[in-house]
């Protein structure tokens, strides 16, 4: 499938997440990114070491043929901007998919869904709900799964999950990947649903279901988390999270130069310990899961500060911490195995 | 209003909480209650002390006039079993409105939705999520409100949340009520929305935005919580609300008799010191709250076994502890004033 990003203004912004996560981990070819902002370079210039993309600034500069364009972020509101709206409907006009992980279901959007029905191109709302919801009845305990949970939103649980996962497979390990988030979805997933949008009594019951199913192929499971347990809007969603996955061990993902809340300054972040005694005392009951690493997000420090976090952390918690992006996943998957 | 509760081999299981919720605490007149397992019998037979209600077999042996049926209960399954069918299409062929706090929307169902259309009755599914969902911004922090959270489900919650309520009235004291279920709805609350229904992403912000708009017009506001923060199914739920209500202190009500969580016999019940703990560690970077009472259920034990019970809390924790149904809710609303 070859694939084009849509991210206008929003390539190096908090709000891109998703667009840079499918830049840098989707298996498939991608034709171009789509963001005015950036229009002319390629995004391998923004992001060094990463596959070349050409950027261009709208849907109607890109001459090359492609299957489908995915959403990569949300504008701010909600609302999508006409200007989208536009190269949405160019896209369904031709014929292709559009892949969206917006609380707004495009597939609803009456526009949307007339040209669509017209041209044959079909739209995949990946936030919609599956039909099968259940609650969690305590079946999943017991199954191998890792859970890469975090201390904020925004701070690298999707790709230390990733790259776990792809160690793992490296290493020739019967590995699964369970996806709770639309950037995992649209990156590749051994069974994936975006937890977030389900409703409450059965966000859990239907992680449940997804770790079952895949432990039965698998030996490990990686499962990408959401949020954090101590913030102030999106709490609930980790801890159905946190209990629907059944972990035996947890990997927590950190950013040491955040000090609140992101976009919540009124809420400071607790420390590092607080969150490995809450995200422990939360999972002891029900899957008796232990901290066994922590996953450093250095994109703000550079590499002499990101080695002394890393030696503070390790020496002061015991517990094997690293980089990531800076040096790959095997310290961290040591641990796990 | 008169109503009429639906309650089939409910009224005394703990899936007839709605049912027992509505006969206590409804300010509405009670036609009947429909139970075919006590048929010819008074309610107040059943729950000594409660108001005469009589109960019937079927709704067709109902003569006295009514305006609304509530579904007392959840069937097992969810589906609804054939002959309640029925009794709601019989309610609806009278114009009289259902009211429901199922998870399967009655308004959504062809047959049910065609007869109401015909006849002028209303359904109203109590779960149905709020048009306006939004995500929480941490601008409900200040208010001044007490969340009544739990050790298990079903466990007195809202019974507590209402006799705490109405108590404060009673002293001449501004005080609100804010609903998180369909019962503290259905029995009349000063805002409300059934937070387990509603998508992960938005459930603290449903609640923030009750008690901001609440707190407008009343001095205190007590916050009905739902599961509870260790629950292998509902802990995200009862994590929203713990967050989203910015509870300046929680009152947590407790089953001394349950061993495990209800129906989970594989999942223990941690002790009431961890759930006071982590209640009160979880809610310290967001509203700050501590434990500031206990409501035992006391439905298991006679009145010397409670009574030894609230002795040994409240010399070992030091915190004021009662059994609201029998003593009131004076005890615990003194300790939060």
């Amino acid at each position: 499938m070859k694939i084009v990003i849509l991210a206008h203004e929003s390539l190096l912004s908090p709000g891109g997440k998703t667009a840079r996560g499918v830049y840098f981990y989707s298996p498939h070819e991608i034709v171009g990114i789509i963001d005015r902002q950036f229009a002319g370079k390629d995004a391998s210039e923004i992001f060094p070491g990463k596959r070349r993309v050409p950027i261009f600034a709208s849907i109607w500069e890109i001459k090359k043929d492609f299957d489908a364009l995915i959403i990569g972020t949300a504008p701010i509101g909600g609302k999508l901007p006409q200007e989208w709206r536009e190269e949405i409907k160019e896209t369904l006009y031709r014929g292709k998919m559009v892949i969206s992980g917006l609380h707004d279901f495009l597939s609803e959007d009456e526009e949307f869904s007339k040209i669509a029905e017209k041209t044959g191109a079909k739209i995949w709302d990946v936030r919609k709900p599956p039909e099968n919801l259940k609650v969690a009845d305590g079946s999943g305990k017991g199954v191998n799964s890792v859970l890469v949970a975090g201390t904020d939103v925004v701070v690298g649980k999707m790709i230390t999950a990733v790259e776990l996962y792809r160690e793992a497979l490296r290493r020739g390990i019967s590995a699964g990947f369970v996806a709770t988030g639309q950037t995992g979805i649209m990156v590749g997933c051994d069974a994936g649903a975006v937890i977030d949008r389900i409703p409450g009594d059965f966000m859990a019951g239907v992680l449940e279901d997804m770790v079952k199913k895949v432990s039965e192929k698998k030996d490990i499971i990686f499962v990408e988390g959401q949020g954090d347990i101590l913030h102030p809007a999106y709490s609930g969603v980790s801890l159905a999270i946190l209990h629907g996955s059944y972990p035996r061990k947890i990997v927590l993902v950190h950013d040491p130069a955040r000090k609140w809340h992101l976009d919540y300054p009124n809420f400071p972040l607790p420390s590092l310990e607080r969150y490995i005694e809450l995200y422990e005392k939360l999972a002891e009951p029900v899957s008796g899961g232990k901290v066994a690493a922590i996953s450093l997000n250095g994109e703000n420090l550079n590499k002499k500060e990101i080695d002394k976090v890393i030696e503070k952390i390790e020496s002061e918690l015991g517990l094997p911490t690293t980089d990531v992006l800076r040096y790959g996943a095997g310290k961290i998957l040591d641990a796990l195995l």
